[in-house]
């Protein structure tokens, strides 16, 4: 299968509106009034973000759904992506059209379409870069600078599945929660107007948090018995560092004032607070400091 | 120099409008009323599309200017992208300073500014992954799928250089026109409302006449000796094959009415026909056609 069959057979069947069917230089959208353009741009290398012996169909849906998780951060609707797809040397027709599959179950779950990109062989790895765009009203877009002290801390779903999966692949519930994360899409737009500052957890939940802080100048604790855990990880059993530094979660963390009308949100958990100061303090069932030796995944 | 450094001091300093100082999960643009919002993705991987040895200035240079050239394609005036960014290991201070300042460069030189994206490390080779973002006014987006029967065809600049540069690395200029191309971001928009179709020249003359004899079902003839050509790629002496189908010209490649308002506009060449049929043939002086083996590049 060359080049232009994949365009043609596998990706123009993906297309959507503004795509222009693939045939162009590059897309044309319209933006409605009223409504900001988000865009986020989240690249997946083999090694990196997943393991490799995946099915393709699955490595294309987690591509998509990081992205889409950095769209629920800022509150927004997603609509639309860009893909860049850099191919090893050998790859057959049957993983083409095993990924292609993927993007299409996920873009009908998620009700976004394809509109452009490029697609090359490389000697190197095996690499995915997609940008994803999304809708959110004028002005309620949410941020991660806007957290004041007092303030209390949610996460959405439960921490640390993901880190815990990538090391126990023989635990299936925990590898899926690694290989296939559920962007929170609809809790991101619920939180348009209500949360003070938000982001996924990507690289960590307390390095992430410091960047919450960092950007709205406070400092925040958590309490290490509030964090929600799944079965499957109490059963490990979970260590504070592989749970809270790990990664991979694109589960939302939030703040937002004590009077948030947040009662009746299902799957979010109050971890802690927003305090004075500007470092991230995690606090065992005795109120006291549990040190971390790392708090979330560098990239380099 | 880690990940973090390298956002805060080499990138930020690049970022603009709707980028939220590259310190949230997302970018947020408004899109002007009236406006189209052009969105391309061009991807540059070692040994595919630049040598490696280029100092990393002029490869992120590169890597903006095919991006911007699918913008001029377009007839858009780009203003941000986002770029995603994988390096080798060990990849050296001196050498993202290096990349940064030629983003800085180009940024100036081309008005446009960052907005986001992803910094990671590989195992594979050097990728960089460019969104451009560009505007045109409502329906005056150049498409390849307007050529008419009877059209003139055009080009921008001279063709083949970079294709000659390429295997040809000891001549500074062709070298350069393949290292660092021209988009034709200004020819682009003068265009608007004047060419029925329009593409860049990125994969071979040849090649890329089809797609737009493909999408406008139509035919073509173009006339060897009426394609442009530098001093030095005369002086190779140039191969219709290396120069018709090499690649990587950047150049407009447009078809408008022989009406048009194009007398004053510099820089243009007429170099052939469009035709009845569905096919590109290249005539000599004689009117015979010369066959070429290959028509363009494939990427795989």
């Amino acid at each position: 299968m060359d080049e232009f069959s994949f365009i043609k057979n596998l990706l123009r069947p993906l297309a959507g509106e503004g795509s222009l069917a693939l045939s162009d230089d590059a897309a044309s959208i319209t933006v409605p009034a009223g409504q900001e353009l988000i865009l986020t741009k989240d690249a997946l290398v083999r090694g990196v973000h997943f393991i490799g012996s995946e099915p393709a169909s699955q490595i294309a849906r987690k591509a998509l759904r990081v992205n889409l998780s950095d769209c629920a951060a800022m509150g927004a609707k997603p609509f639309a992506y860009l893909m860049a797809l850099m191919l090893p040397p050998n790859t057959q027709e049957e993983w083409l059209t095993s990924f292609a599959l993927g993007l299409q179950i996920d873009q009908e779950h998620f009700g976004v379409s394809l509109l452009g990109g490029d697609t090359m062989r490389t000697k190197g790895e095996l690499a995915i870069s997609i940008t994803m765009l999304g809708l959110v009203p004028h002005g309620k877009t949410l941020r991660r600078n806007g957290a004041k002290i007092g303030d209390d801390i949610y996460v959405s779903g439960t921490i640390g599945d993901a880190a815990l999966g990538l090391h126990n692949q023989g635990d299936a519930f925990l590898l899926q929660r690694y290989q296939l994360p559920e962007p929170r899409i609809a809790l991101g737009q619920k939180l348009q107007g209500i949360a003070h500052a938000c982001m996924d957890i990507s690289d960590g939940l307390v390095q992430d948090l410091g960047h919450i802080c960092t950007a709205s100048n406070v400092g925040a604790e958590i309490f290490w018995p509030h964090i929600p855990l799944s079965d499957a990880a109490r059963a490990c059993p979970p260590k504070p560092e592989t749970i809270l530094a790990g990664g991979d979660d694109y589960e939302l963390l939030f703040t937002a004032p004590a009077n948030a009308p947040l009662s009746g949100v299902q799957g979010i958990t109050r971890i802690g607070k927003v305090t004075e100061g500007n470092s991230v303090k995690v606090l065992d069932e005795n109120g006291a400091e549990i040190l971390l030796k790392r708090k979330g995944y560098k990239h380099f």
